[in-house]
Formats: structure tokens, sequence, C-alpha cells
């Protein structure tokens, strides 16, 4: 099986399992636009809840929660309407539109000599209220980002904190960007989901992070902007040798690849790329992508962890006449980067941002949970999600689609349900068949009922790798399945 | 303490402790776009995780998460490019806009005269991509509810259920709606949240619910819209008497009591009103609105549950060219409205519609929650929101802030975090103000280190309404926390 072809059957598994397709496919689609069915979106809310509660349980961050829409000042300050640029050239034969950097000579669809390059501005516009008859401005755009909405609100989450940084605000939402021309499926969406942190730090303490010991140990594989060669080392060394700038780029790097192994997202299959200079977005002053290396795609960006300085906060400040620096006590080169202000030295705080694509997140996950086996001659496809995202967590089916067992399967459905664990009955078809269908929507668990169970009250336990059965009790299922099953086969996942 | 200064005092409660502010306030705002602060995201993503789970677990329905953008051809469809209007006027003289039936004769600002009323369509528009030298359709549109998402991929939803009816599905997400002048705060909004699950039924299937039995006792307060008073009757006797169409319609809507009571909206500020004909959404067959009873502005509608008939399948059948009906077993007049296929009879599925308003419902609980009060000659302001839905569950306060009380403050924090539990630690200020605060913001239970701690480690909890205090051993207190505090007061929650 060649990668292009597993990457193929993967995405093809994904639209007829339900997890994800393409947006009004009864229209014809739509590029850049899809939807997630019941088992893809049961798959994000699990990753997005996760990732809440490591930044919320686990930093301490508080979470908000902004409009998607954003008028027209807030993009003029954040510089997206005049830095959020793609080069873009349209064919003079068959006029279809291309990003300048994605073509190359002549039009990839009919052979055609392109237009010069013009700049197109990736922001959706839109317009608030109605025009009156003296015209009115009223321009808005669709966020690119989810971070302008934190930034804005600067004031009043400063104020919420008690006037003391650092501190950490998160949000999960829509963002959107108008591509020219998206043609690689979930990798480039017009519309995707984006979870972000803006941790709002005093510039002179970015070099010490409290918590830095937790992490410092972790070894990350990094390919920074002025070496050609990847190289393995502790996020300790890194900062270190000055090869990541600070304490707190390097600590949220390496939670951010903490959060990607907890979820699923193998190790060996991610890199740390320093942005090259001409590379960086208008606002940052350092930037890293975290990148998954994909069998169709190759190297991935699926997250962003920026340095932006104090670009935003300064720039809302300028543009809004809303001085959102905060005073520091002087202490020679501490306050360094600090401005004398009414009375006190200010200074602006800088912002460390790790930025999640989560729909990225879900095709690196799919993809890399995807294994295609024989089994006594037939094909199995698996879907070896960790138990912490799988969509269903537990099978319940009756051997066959008899009565007795009918019902006490359903029984034992609705106990497993009312202990919270998210399980999905199922009689149609033979057993066989059931099992490669929960293989394929990645169910850890299948838990069946037989004509055993209705002499002694036991069900059999499958798992989904080994494809191993343990028998246990009723009675002790709820208990099995919270906590130790793993246990009861002979590898841990 | 007058009603309209209740409210005033609640909203500037909301503002000043984080629960939620007008958008872009830094630049001046716009009117119909309010954020989450930390408090009030907390607060709403609790009702909505009670929201997913009531529909999920509760009735088995299943979560998609579609696009908030949607191509053309979806509203034409759907009739909301035709329908989805407001009659709009201007003031000749100062050009202000107005909703044609929010107001009289003249201009309330500045008593001109107005333009003659003019068709405002109510979505949000853009364009997706680029427009070529030879221009190019490419109109899109903001969602202006969720369902159309839900609508346009039946076919796969319909295959993921085995192509058996009926099955629901839920989708929480944004929502637009670009009103003309909304000056109503949280309860206008022009970006807003909608919870929404769209039933599919059989349409000869949907006067009997297999389940509802468990709901026929729930009492409702009824307007229809043939009597010109309320009544109070069990939903069986409603549809027994056929005030309520069905029992789908019925089964629905006492679900949406029980889950309003369940996050704490008070019964008796619940009603439901039936549209008036000529109200109807251009979709409807039948609609009742669950509305709240403000003390600022009245009867306000924060749930609607509507009978959208095959309005939808049939007219995106229609455009698409995509047959979206299902065959049915005929059977005399159980198959009406079924017509003839290509070999079997078919009918479209029918929808029952319970389209729930997030940002609204967070109004109403916050002003139902409020209650001002005076203790010890002290003003005492409580949000007394349902434990299930306090965004901070337990505050942890050590008495005064001195070294000994606080690390052992923290200690206990960090234990009742371990347990999952949402806690805040607090060690800023007084503790009369400590608890004032955290009355405020709602939070059930303060636990409070004191000297009698550090001796026996035993801590006090003190329970928001009744001001009462218990004292408890540190090692029973996450027990005591996740389960049976209120039993340990004088009455229950």
């Amino acid at each position: 099986m060649t990668a292009a072809r597993r990457e193929d059957e993967v995405m093809e598994l994904a639209r007829r399992r339900g997890f994800i397709w393409a947006a009004f496919e009864i229209y014809g689609g739509a590029s850049g636009f899809f939807d997630y069915g019941p088992l893809g979106a049961a798959l994000k809310r699990k990753i997005e809840s996760l990732w809440r509660e490591f930044y919320t349980l686990g930093e301490g961050f508080y979470e908000i929660e902004t409009t998607t829409i954003g008028i027209r000042d807030v993009f003029d300050a954040s510089g997206h309407l005049e830095c959020f640029m793609d080069k873009m050239v349209e064919c003079k034969k068959c006029h279809s539109l291309f990003r300048a950097d994605h073509v190359g000579e002549r039009c990839p669809d009919c052979g055609g000599e392109f237009s010069e390059p013009q700049d197109f501005n990736l922001m959706f516009k839109t317009r608030i209220g109605a025009v009156t008859s003296v015209g009115g401005k009223s321009e808005a755009y669709l966020r690119p980002e989810t971070a302008q909405g934190m930034f804005v609100n600067f004031p009043r989450l400063l104020r919420f904190h008690r006037n003391k940084l650092p501190f950490g605000i998160i949000q999960i939402g829509r963002a959107y960007r108008n591509e020219i021309s998206p043609r690689q499926g979930i990798i480039r969406l017009r519309e995707f989901t984006l979870a972000e942190a803006e941790v709002f730090v005093l510039p002179h303490e970015k070099n010490k992070h409290p918590r830095f010991h937790e992490v410092e140990d972790v070894v990350m594989r990094l390919k920074p902007n002025y070496m050609d060669e990847e190289i393995e080392i502790t996020v300790k060394e890194a900062v270190e040798r000055k090869i990541i700038a600070h304490e707190y780029l390097g600590y949220h790097m390496a939670r951010v690849q903490q959060f990607l192994e907890k979820i699923g997202i193998p190790v060996e299959r991610l890199r740390f790329r320093q942005h090259e200079h001409d590379e960086m977005a208008h606002y940052a002053e350092d930037c890293w992508d975290a990148e998954f290396l994909s069998d169709r795609f190759g190297w991935v960006e699926i997250v962003g962890i920026a340095d932006r300085g104090d670009y935003d906060l300064s720039a809302h400040s300028r543009k809004a006449k809303v001085d959102m620096s905060v005073p520091v006590v002087t202490g020679g080169e501490e306050a360094e980067g600090a401005r004398e202000g009414n009375e006190n030295l200010s200074v602006f705080p800088h912002v460390i941002e790790p930025s999640y694509g989560i729909d990225r997140i879900i095709y690196a996950l799919l993809e890399s949970s995807f294994y295609k086996e024989e089994v006594r001659g037939e094909v199995r496809r698996v879907l070896r999600f960790k138990r912490c995202v799988a969509p269903v967590e537990v099978a319940v089916l009756p051997l066959l689609n008899r009565k007795e067992l009918v019902n006490k399967a359903k029984e034992v459905f609705q106990m497993i349900r009312s202990h919270g664990i998210f399980a999905e009955y199922d009689a149609s078809g033979s057993i066989g068949r059931r099992y490669r269908r929960q293989d394929e929507i990645g169910t850890p668990y299948c838990v069946t009922i037989d004509y055993e169970t209705l002499e002694n009250d036991t069900v059999t336990i499958r798992d989904r790798d080994s494809m191993k059965q343990v028998r246990v009790s009723i009675a002790e299922l709820p208990a099995k399945l919270r906590g130790d099953v793993e246990s009861m086969f002979t590898f841990s996942r």
C-alpha cells in the first residue's frame, strides 16, 4: 500500500463513517469548507475539552469568548488590513485564480499565461447594519485569528486579574481566511477552528518561567532558521544555548509537545521549525511551528508558537488612544524597554501565543491512527485512537440479533451509559462485521453479550488493537471500563 | 429597589465581575456585539455542556458541526434570501435607521419624519474567494440559524443512522442576524449562540412519541394563539385537547421546560406562547416560544419549538435535485402525505426543532439569580446560581494573608483541583470582602483555612445562600464537595 493511497483511504473512511466530509455536498461543495459529522464532531469535542483542561486546570488560564465578526478599527490596528495578504495570479485563458507562490510559470489547469501578481486580502469582509441614504461606515471582517478578541479586551482582563501579571487567556473558536484557491482538503480551510492561548508577561520576565523545571528535560526535535539540520535537544539546553530565545517560549513549546502526545500524535512525526525571517507574520518577533509529518502533505504546521512581543497591545493602544501599558517596579536593567508614564515607569506586556489549528490536528490524528492489515484473509481497517479521544468509548453488541440477547444487551448498554461512559449499541449484521465497523471508527472496546451471559451474567470485552477478548462479570464492568481495562490486555495504550 | 434598577445592577455586576461586556469597548463598541469574560464564558460552557448531555445521553441524538458561512444556494432554497427580512425606516433628518415595527410616527432620537419602509435582509453577506476579471458568482452568507447545516447534510446523516427514522441531530454554534438597530443589550445580538436540535420523523408518526409517558404529567403554562388567556395544563391534556398539535411537539416542549428548570430558570417565570399565524417564520407549520418573564424586557423568547414540517428537506431536494424523501411502508391513512416514488411510496420526513438562544438564557439566569439584601447593615449582592452552572464551584480562602495560612490554603486548593473540582484561590482583602466577591459571582461554597485548621486539619465550608458555616476535616472535603454539601445545610439547592 503506497503512502498516498493510505491517505486517500483514511479520508474515504472518514467520509463514509461520518467523521468529516465536504460542506454543501448536495450543491456540489465549495472548496475550503468541510463539515464534521457525528463521529468527527465527537472527536473534535474531546480534543477541545482536553485542550481546555490542559490550559485551565493545568496552567490556571481563564477562557473567554469573543465575537467572530470584528469592526474595521480592530484589524486596522492589528495590521491585518494592510499585511494579511497573499499574492494572487489569474490565468488569462481560463480565469482560474491561484496563490502566486503555489504555481509556476503557467496555469496548471489549462497551460495559460498568468496575469501580473496582485495583493489579495485574506479576510472575509462584511457590513454591519444597513447603509443609510448618506452612506455611513460599517465595514467589518470575520476574524482571521481569535487572538485579537483577547487583545482588545486586555484592560478588562487585567482588572479581572487584579492588575497582576503574568496571566494567560484562552479561546477556542472559529476563524476565517479567504484563501485564494484552497486545494488541500481539510489542510487548507477557509473556515476553521483555532484554540489559542495568549500569555501576557512583562518583557523582562520572559527569561524566567516559574514552572520551567517541570518541562526542562523534555526532548524536542528542533529546526532553527539558521541551521540546515534538525537537532534533538532538551528544552533546557535549547534555552541555555539561545536556540530558543527564552524560558517562556521554551516552556510553551514543551507544553505543546506534551499536549499533542497526550492526545495521540506520535512524537516521532513531530518537529518544531523556526520561521525564516521573511516568513514570520507581521506581528511576530519569533515563531516556531509544531509540524506533523504527513504521508500525504509532508511537514504540515499544526501549532504555531509565537512571541508577539508588544506588537498588538501597543498597536491597539495607539489606535484606540487607551494606554494598555502597565507600571513596573524600576530596578536597573530589569526594566529594560520600560517607558516613562505619568508618574511611574510603564511598559507594554509581551505576548507568548501557542495557537493550535484544531482541524489540522484532527487530520494528523486520523492519518497517524489509521492502520490497514490482513486478518485471516480479510482486510481490517483500524483507527487506533487513544481512548481519551475516541468518539465512541465502548460498543455493546448482542452476539446475535435474538430477542433474549438483545434485551440483555440493551440493559447492559443503559447501565454503562448511566455511568457516564459514551457507549453505542449495535445489533445489525454479523458480529464480525460489527467488530470491523467499531475498528474503523476507533472504538477501543467492544462488550459482547452471548448465551453464556444469560447463564452467569458475564460478558466479553474485546480489545480493538490486540483483538483479544477477556470475560468479566457485568457487575464489575463499569469499574473495568472506567479504569483498568488496559491492564487486562498484554499492552498498554 | 425598582425592577429596572435591579436589572441595571445585575448587568453592571456582570460587566464589573467579568461575565459579559460590550465588544470592542476600547473602540467605543458596536451595538449588537458582546463578549463573554472569564466568568461568563465558564457559565456559558457549563450551560452548553449540560445541554449537550441532555440531548446526547438523554435523547440519544448525535452532534455535528457545520460551517457558519453558507453558500448562496443554501439560503436561496431555505427561503432566507427571500423571507428573512425586516421592514426598515430611516429618519429623514438625522438618518438613523429603525425597525419599522419598533417605532411610531416620528424618530425617537430627533423627532424627524421617516422614509417609506423598505425590506432589509437580515443576513450578513460576504464573498468567497476573489473575483476574477470576468466576474464569477461567489456570494455567501453567515448562517442565521445552525439548522440549515443539518438539513443539507440529511442524506449523509440518514445513512449514518442506517436509513432508520426517527433520529435527532444537534448543533451548538454561532449564528448571525444583521439587526437594523439593536438597542436591547444581550437580548438582541447580531452575533449569538444557538443550540438547536432537529428531530427527523415520519409525518404519520408525529402523533405518537415512544417516550411521551415520561413527560405526560409535566405541567406547563400555555398561551395558545386562539386564546386570550394563559392556561396551566399537563402536556398530556394539552395534546389530547389538540391545544398542542401532536405528541412530538408536546414531548419536546416538556423537555425544554425540564432543561430550563434544571439549569435554574424559575418555572414561575416561564410560559409557552404559540406564534400568531402572521408571526410564524416562513418555514414553520406551528411554533411555540418558551418565554421568560424579565423584569426589564417583559416576556422574552428564550427557546423556540417549531414544527418545520417538510419545508426544508423538500426545498433543498428541489433546489439541489437530490431526492431526500424516504420510503414508507404503506398502510392506508398511516402514509398520509406520501407520494409515489420510482418503485415505492416515499415521503419527506418532518422536522421538530427546539432552538435555544443561549445568550438570552444566560441573561435570564443572571436576572433571575440576582438578589440584593441587607446583611448587618451592609448591602449583599448575590447570584444564586445552581451549582451545576456556577462558574466557580468552590473558593479557597485563607482567613488572613499570613504565610502559614496561605501555604495551607494553597495546599487545600491544589488538592481540590486535583479532584477535578473547579476552585478559585483568593487571599487579597479582608475575609468579609472576599465572601462578598464570591457571593457576587455566585460561588456556592467558600472553604476557609484558619488557625484551627493548622491545629486539627479541619476547615469551614460556608454556604452562599444561608451564609451558614460548618466545619469538616480536610480529608473528607473532596467527598463533601463532590456530593452531599447541600445536606449539611438546612435547605437544599
